[in-house]
């Protein structure tokens, strides 16, 4: 949102009304209590500082947590449930919530922004994105009849167009021209990056298969975009407090979910996707987890001798110009 | 350099003073003999349907010359020198180019435009883009003691990357960044379309292939941009003229070729390519080009039952949103 009114305040006409006004609505510049009151004058340049940081943050903690995960399971000397682990550091991510909020109750005292208790109006969308996701996982073990995993890792990345048609019908915000296609050169490029002589497989998915991949495509888009809704709508909300309560449920669907399989992660990489959410969005999210998954081969060609091939150039060089191609991409008149 | 004018007629502010000037004196309309004089008011309409005709007319011909290939090889009935056939294709196309002028003689009588003879100054350069592609070839034979030829025909896609370069350079003619984006993508894409299991072994190419790969797309570039220096310096000539004189230095040295080595044909496509240059521009070319590679491939599937990889569908997405971006990037301030 704040990435949107940086774009917006270099080039007045890019905006429709109502986007102004909505986004007048949501992000009163006065009342968000994230930004150092201190230094007023500077809320713009403070704003993007924050925006390229949490972007750069949550690269970087992506990409070592796919490094980490290669890194344990090349070890093998460490044997643990997946589903385990990811209920633990649900209950941790919620516990590191906590104590930063009792260390803000400390300093501000309880306030009607950061207190935990939630009117139940508030509250009751927060188990929608792990319900969401919670059906996207389940899906997973159905489509599995129809594709292999490499052709799966290749039917995730619809996930980078469903992301961006939700964004634009759900938050009703507007990417330019240049922009879409530089979501489509995201997508091509993440695909073509991951390419290995048996991706061709995934032509010959079923039909049910692909409706399957789409589904699940469109259950995870709009699992991300109602999140980054959820943060927005109460901008002056402490982000612990909507951490805390998207935490908890993450744990109970985590819960149901090894009551009924092994299962992946609910909410991957909490903290640093929420801040994503609250001071840029989706969009920046999807940039920055296709950056960490390029990242991730990189690295893992020093520490695993990896073999890079040349499909993953291409890929690299694909995304890399689809970057360029956002940040010149002004929105729409 | 007529599609560049209509782009800069779109926005007058896009073009730079020296550019207009320069192509103000390359490039009179009243000249411009091509054009039916009878609708005037018509020309600039004519002008972008004679660009799209031309566009058109070289994407199928080039396409269709490679189908045509291999189903002569396929069908594997007639054995000919490759040599011999791009000889004798060199003598038709002088031939035709011939027989359109003596119509045209008959007709508009001989003036100074569509006259054969050109002053030594005039034609002088005309060997040598000729001479370019001969050096080109020639450096084929040597390049292949460091590359097969699947990673061959990967390398060839950097003839992209100079031909835009040269072309900025040569010509003084300007690409937005948007274009130039556009182009980084047309040749990652057309790369992406060509991949196969076989592939990463260009990756492997040795420090003196890599070299020649580049001075052989230089050497290609460079005769493409020098044709449309040639054909546009002088607009009002006709443009059988211009073929007779490039077609008789083509033959002159396949002769030369013929001597030394089997030999790949001097000028592809000649009259169609020629058309793109005295009309459109390298550019156009190498979209047109490129097109007709992505057009083949799918005639081919219909024809010869071929098989389109994941990476196929991969590139030719990713070379469509660089046609769409090269058309409504406009070129820069």
């Amino acid at each position: 949102m704040d990435y949107r009114r940086i774009k917006g305040e270099e080039d007045s006409m890019s905006a429709s009304q109502d986007d102004i006004e909505s986004f007048q609505e949501k992000h009163n510049p006065n009342s968000d209590a994230h930004l150092p009151r201190s230094v007023p004058s500077l809320g713009k340049r403070s704003d993007w500082r924050l925006k390229s940081f949490v972007t750069l943050a949550l690269t970087i903690l992506t990409s070592s947590q796919a490094i980490l995960i290669v890194w344990s399971k090349r070890a093998g000397k460490y044997d643990y449930s997946v589903t385990t682990a990811n209920f633990s550091v649900e209950a941790l991510k919620c516990a590191f919530s906590l104590a930063a909020l009792v260390r803000i109750w400390k300093k501000d005292g309880v306030t009607e922004d950061n207190k935990l208790s939630m009117s139940f109006d508030e509250v009751n969308v927060y188990p929608i994105p792990a319900a969401l996701y919670l059906i996207k996982n389940l899906l997973q073990y159905y489509i599995f009849a129809y594709v292999d995993a490499p052709a799966y890792q290749i039917l995730k990345n619809l996930n980078i167009i469903s992301t961006g048609v939700l964004y634009r019908i759900i938050l009703k915000k507007k990417l330019s021209e240049i922009q879409w296609a530089a979501f489509i050169l995201l997508c091509a490029g993440c695909t073509t990056a991951q390419l290995n002589p048996s991706s061709d497989h995934v032509l010959q998915t079923p039909f049910p298969g692909w409706m399957m991949a789409i589904v699940m495509a469109l259950l995870s888009g709009f699992a991300g975009v109602y999140t980054e809704a959820i943060i927005k709508k109460h901008p002056s909300r402490n982000i612990n407090v909507q951490n805390f309560w998207l935490y908890v449920f993450g744990m109970i669907f985590n819960l149901i979910a090894i009551c009924v399989q092994d299962y992946d992660a609910v909410m991957n990489n909490g903290i640093a996707v929420s801040m994503v959410m609250k001071y840029a969005d989706n969009i920046v999210k999807v940039y920055s987890t296709s950056v960490a998954m390029l990242l991730t081969a990189v690295v893992s060609v020093f520490l695993f001798s990896f073999h890079l091939s040349l499909a993953f150039f291409l890929g690299s060089t694909i995304v890399s110009v689809s970057i360029y191609l956002h940040s010149i991409g002004k929105p729409p008149r």
